[in-house]
């Protein structure tokens, strides 16, 4: 399929200084100059966010939500003015637009808001013109509070392919990496790059420690049928395309990834009767923590229940569980933060049920002791201690052969 | 006349940090808690401003407007939305909104925006819901091109005193200088604090070097009848009241201020014809440049001109002197950048011809020369060597005995 407009997504450290804001404007620039309709959505520049993350906590322990997406927001507009003021001096004519310009409406959940529709008329008429459209992301607006909210983690991305659904776009998401590799390269030298993969791998991947994409990138690219090209900001050689998969020519092991980022927290002495679990995972979800493992366990008639979260949420998820004493009575929690995840992904796997029998005998023939493990159609997840992990990647990189180029069965 | 409503205006030094956000935000909770609405606004952090003008210019050497316009409002939405999180912390609610959230409309003219018209529906929500509201100074928002713009220099003075135009409102700008001097006091340390001044004066003396309130935000006070309070960021004591004079009681002479910041323009061989003078100045103001003190002189049928225009504004007025060369045939331009100027202001001085003698005599007796004379009902200011801008002052605060307290006569 061929499209005549693209959006072009670089994240902060492909903007992180005034000579890589040049750059990405030449790149934006030769983009137009091929004859394409060209949107950029651009991060705040290297580690801008951080930064005012930390100014808000020297002035106030717990910022207030809507104040904090004041502050935040402004990094990303900061990032596309100067790049939009770069591509001026190419003699291309730019525009940026903030969130709210751009008509990216979002809910009203100030830091981790989500994308409800995109009213792109603006950023049509600019393209109609002739212009190239800097778009910033990771924010939005709220029209019930006529509020800007940031979109939390991984929001530029979100960003981009919201942008891309709306205009029928393609979607090419920048990074310092070239593409979705077989594991992470710094690990496994010989890890190979993937020049296609499916949503439903590249979902599994992204939730697993695969930082390239991000997860909720993702699923919108899902949803809406968006093909995203994942690729490098410093080349122009081709990088991963996530995609329709093609059932026929599945591998059945795409991927090792792995993740150093979880905190397992061990419930024990709550009451075992129905619908405790699902009050405990109400409230937390009503933290906005996103769960990954869970797995339960019933001793004497008091269940047992564990649950991975990522490092980030562990104070909302200690509040929320907080909240929930009063209802169930004393119950301990425990934190365990030496842990890692280790997993296995792969569309094929599907129809091949011994996969997880490999992957732990792999894992205990190199040593490796299992805490939990998790499972879906197309993924299997371990955790490990944390210092294992590398060993453990390279051990399954090895045992399912991921170098040479896949084989389909 | 009593107000129940205040806008306090801060500058950037007053929260060029944390500690210094947290106190402008205890600043505002007290004003609050003895009642009264209030409305802050703050300017960027300390030097943030100069900040991303360097970046700009490192990414581009003529930045776009627009763009510039999009990255400069930026550092006012950060220090509003700290000093909002610090007020949380104290127990009051807080809001804070940009330039466009408060309904600042101006025109279009990027990096000096005028404001048109204050639609301040949400900042009286705001207030009426009992929360301190923080606009986002120096900066609105175009109805015609639906951009954000920023207002050029002064531009939080004239957010503030149009905010409290629009709402009725007392006005206290805030600075590291407790109030408005006879003349400034690290050059004479007997410089008295003036408890009230007109608005007349206080524009001839912002017009003419004192830096304590920006001319348009005085413009801006006397046209719409809003009282400024200037006053210590750091202190409870009163400062000075600009207001409305009350002609029986006023000094002769009120304060000597001085600036360093002019260059004089001598153009040489212009032809003598009618409308020449016209033209140039068109010209001039087209490229939004200050001009201050002109004078003019014919010699064997070629006018000669001079006039001072603030340092910064020297490339716009090249620039727009070199358009005019096609219309007028050559002439030459001497740029004279060593010259300051020194300025005597009292509404008092209408009715006593004998001040600008005095001035004169006392510079001469001085060995001062004089370079350019400009006058009007209330101000006498002279262009001198810079160098010598000290001693003038100096002995103009002695010569018209501003050190005492002032009699009327």
């Amino acid at each position: 399929m061929d499209f005549d407009t693209v959006v072009m997504k670089f994240g902060g450290s492909s903007v992180a200084d005034p000579e890589k804001v040049k750059h990405v404007a030449q790149r934006l620039v030769a983009a137009r100059e091929r004859g394409l309709r060209v949107v950029g959505t651009v991060s705040a520049m290297g580690r801008t966010t951080d930064g005012l993350i930390d100014l808000a906590h020297q002035v106030s322990p717990h910022p207030d939500g809507r104040e904090l997406d004041m502050l935040l927001s402004t990094g990303e507009r900061i990032a596309c003015a100067l790049v939009a003021m770069a591509i001026h001096d190419l003699g291309q004519e730019a525009v940026s637009l903030t969130g709210s310009q751009a008509g990216i409406l979002t809910d009203s959940v100030h830091t981790k808001a989500k994308i409800r529709e995109i009213r792109a008329e603006r950023v049509r008429e600019a393209l109609d013109g002739g212009k190239i459209v800097l778009v910033a992301g990771f924010q939005g607006f709220s029209r019930e509070t006529m509020d800007v909210t940031t979109l939390g983690r991984g929001g530029t991305d979100a960003t981009a392919v919201a942008l891309a659904a709306a205009l029928g776009a393609a979607c090419e998401i920048y990074s310092d990496v070239p593409g979705v590799f077989t594991a992470d390269p710094r690990i496994v030298p010989g890890a190979r790059k993937l020049p296609a993969i499916s949503y439903e791998e590249m979902l599994e991947m992204s939730a697993s420690g695969a930082k390239v994409l991000m997860l909720r990138a993702v699923e919108l690219a899902r949803n809406h049928g968006v093909r995203i090209h994942a690729r490098s900001t410093f080349s122009d050689e081709e990088g991963t395309w996530v995609q329709e998969g093609d059932e026929m020519e599945q591998p059945i092991v795409s991927a090792v990834t792995h993740s150093e980022n979880d905190v397992v927290f061990t419930l024990t002495g709550i009451p075992d009767r129905p619908g405790v679990a699902a009050m405990i995972f109400d409230v937390v979800a009503a933290a906005q923590v996103n769960v990954d493992t869970i797995i339960q366990n019933v001793v004497h008639g008091n269940a047992e229940m564990s649950f991975s979260v990522p490092a980030e949420d562990v104070p909302a998820t200690r509040g929320a569980l907080e909240s929930t004493r009063a209802e169930l009575g004393p119950f301990a929690v425990e934190e365990n933060h030496d842990l890692g995840k280790v997993s296995l992904i792969g569309a094929g796997m599907r129809s091949h049920p011994g996969v997880a029998a490999r992957m732990f005998r792999t894992l205990a023939e190199n040593g490796i002791n299992l805490q939990m493990i998790s499972t879906s159609p197309i993924k299997i997840s371990c955790m490990i201690a944390r210092g294992e992990i590398p060993a453990a990647v390279r051990a399954l990189h090895d045992a399912f052969e991921l170098e040479s180029a896949p084989v389909a069965e």
